[in-house]
């Protein structure tokens, strides 16, 4: 099995009150690239200028994940920097240079086009349709992401790509805005009318919770205490809960949704423990099963207690 | 086994989205004696004025609060108002009339002294220390609430109340603010160290955190698509929360924190389906297990999923 993720690699410079980093590998892309790859195969498609540092590709490639996707194209790589307040939960956008990634236009590789797995990170509607029109497989697992800016400036674009999407991930202020409900359980089921299957929506340091039809599923986030950078969790998330389905039969039963939901959840607590992909790219399986147990203490309780 | 709580009974006027609802029956003792109540005998001291509408004290009556320690005093009961975002998620308190409440000084009634669980809501430290002078019992349950006008403004009294506390449960703005950190795991941590066995961090729609020595234990909140009017739901949470301790002989246990964590859960979510606390009251034991049963299977995970 493998995912393709089509999406950004960019340049972040980013400011927490545990310090501040310049250049720093990051996009979202790169991310869900780096958490996929400790459970599947990964192929990315993106672009870079030509300022793209090498050892960022010699790290990509480390991590297994093969860059034949990765265009190189005249100029500067997308640069952003962002500002995190206090408690970490708010940030500030201080700069987004598009640069190469402005003119995006994502060219799928022969070998990528039967991928089991295609997650569509947050990129222009279009495109992200574009992409699938270059998918020949039937028997896929299809992944959305977006944000703010798609919800309100294109919205039918992003509505006739949901049709053909069975998993969208988006935080809790998109989904809300998405589906025109300010209560994140009716925004849920309204999601679940608009496409896909199922709908995941992140609420950063709380958790996630998890739509099917018919069904939520609501889990904390583990309990971290030692925040260096948020940056990328919600990508890593995604790319842990992809990286696992893509390797189960049955990913549409709810034990392998909550499986990926609970690995998602494991994996993007290790990318905030680090500045950029450091703790995330760190994280070795074992650390990621052994903290899975971990969560299980911090949040399974007993059913059977007497009334 | 009975509950002593001590704390305020007041008359709201609340405005949400669903609605404006004036002098509805309220305040942080009222909340939790009526959720407590499902649970086990419940005792209430509190003062009110002249205007205190006799219905209110029928209803309590009827809920079996005793009310033997409910003080009446020349002037007006306390009164608050208050506006909730269209997400309901903040509020913006409009007035505060504190009236008979300004000068409370608690005198717990001889037939309470044996009360086996202490609930001091949210009142001045000062007052709080003086009422458990006033507790005979050596084998006692305490719990406590405050808030940030305490926190702020009597430190030093907060601190010296928290020594004889087992139980503190705030909401998480609290706990960061009382502990000085903004991640709400350090905060649990440093909490604990102020006296308490057990910390419950609230955390609204988001859940809560039982922090005990040497572990912490996460639930979201139970998925209310119908939320009326958030007022109550903290205070509702500890009541059910004790309520339930107070019957168990082995309260200390992680499973008797754990199911007291659950039931505050299911309680609030009834609370916040109603103004004032029709809802709540309105929840009967079986409706409340039978939640129970659905929140566990809105957030318990399997665990033994293969690596």
């Amino acid at each position: 099995m493998a995912i393709l993720v089509v999406g950004s690699v960019a340049l972040d410079t980013v400011e927490t009150p545990r310090g501040k980093r310049e250049d720093l590998l990051g996009g979202s892309a790169t991310y869900f690239a780096v958490a996929a790859s400790k459970f599947t195969q990964v192929n990315i498609v993106g672009v870079v200028g030509q300022d793209f540092p090498n050892e960022h590709i010699e790290f990509l490639r480390g991590c297994g994940v093969d860059l034949s996707g990765l265009e190189y194209a005249p100029g500067e790589t997308f640069r952003w920097s962002g500002r995190y307040s206090a408690d970490m939960n708010h940030r500030e956008t201080l700069k987004t240079c598009l640069n190469v990634f402005a003119g995006f236009e994502p060219t799928i590789p022969e070998g990528y086009r039967e991928s089991r797995t295609v997650f569509l990170a947050n990129i222009d509607p279009d495109l992200q349709s574009r992409v699938l029109a270059q998918i020949h497989r039937e028997e896929r697992i299809v992944g959305l992401d977006t944000m703010n800016f798609w919800i309100q400036r294109k919205r039918q674009a992003l509505a006739k790509a949901l049709l053909e999407v069975d998993i969208l991930t988006v935080n809790e202020e998109e989904l809300k805005l998405l589906c025109g409900e300010q209560n994140v359980w009716a925004a849920g089921r309204v999601a679940l009318g608009l496409g896909p299957d199922a709908v995941v929506c992140k609420r950063g340091e709380y958790g996630s919770v998890l739509f099917t039809n018919g069904s939520a599923f609501a889990l904390p986030a583990f309990g971290t205490r030692d925040v260096v950078d948020p940056t990328g969790a919600g990508d890593s998330f995604a790319g842990a809960f992809f990286g696992y389905l893509d390797g189960q039969d049955d990913w549409q039963s709810d034990e392998a949704l909550t499986n990926a939901q609970v690995l998602g959840t494991v994996v993007a607590s290790f990318t905030v423990e680090g500045f950029g992909v450091d703790a995330l790219a760190n994280a070795s399986k074992d650390a990621i099963l052994a903290r899975r147990l971990e969560f299980g203490r911090l949040c399974r309780f007993r059913f059977d207690f007497p009334a």
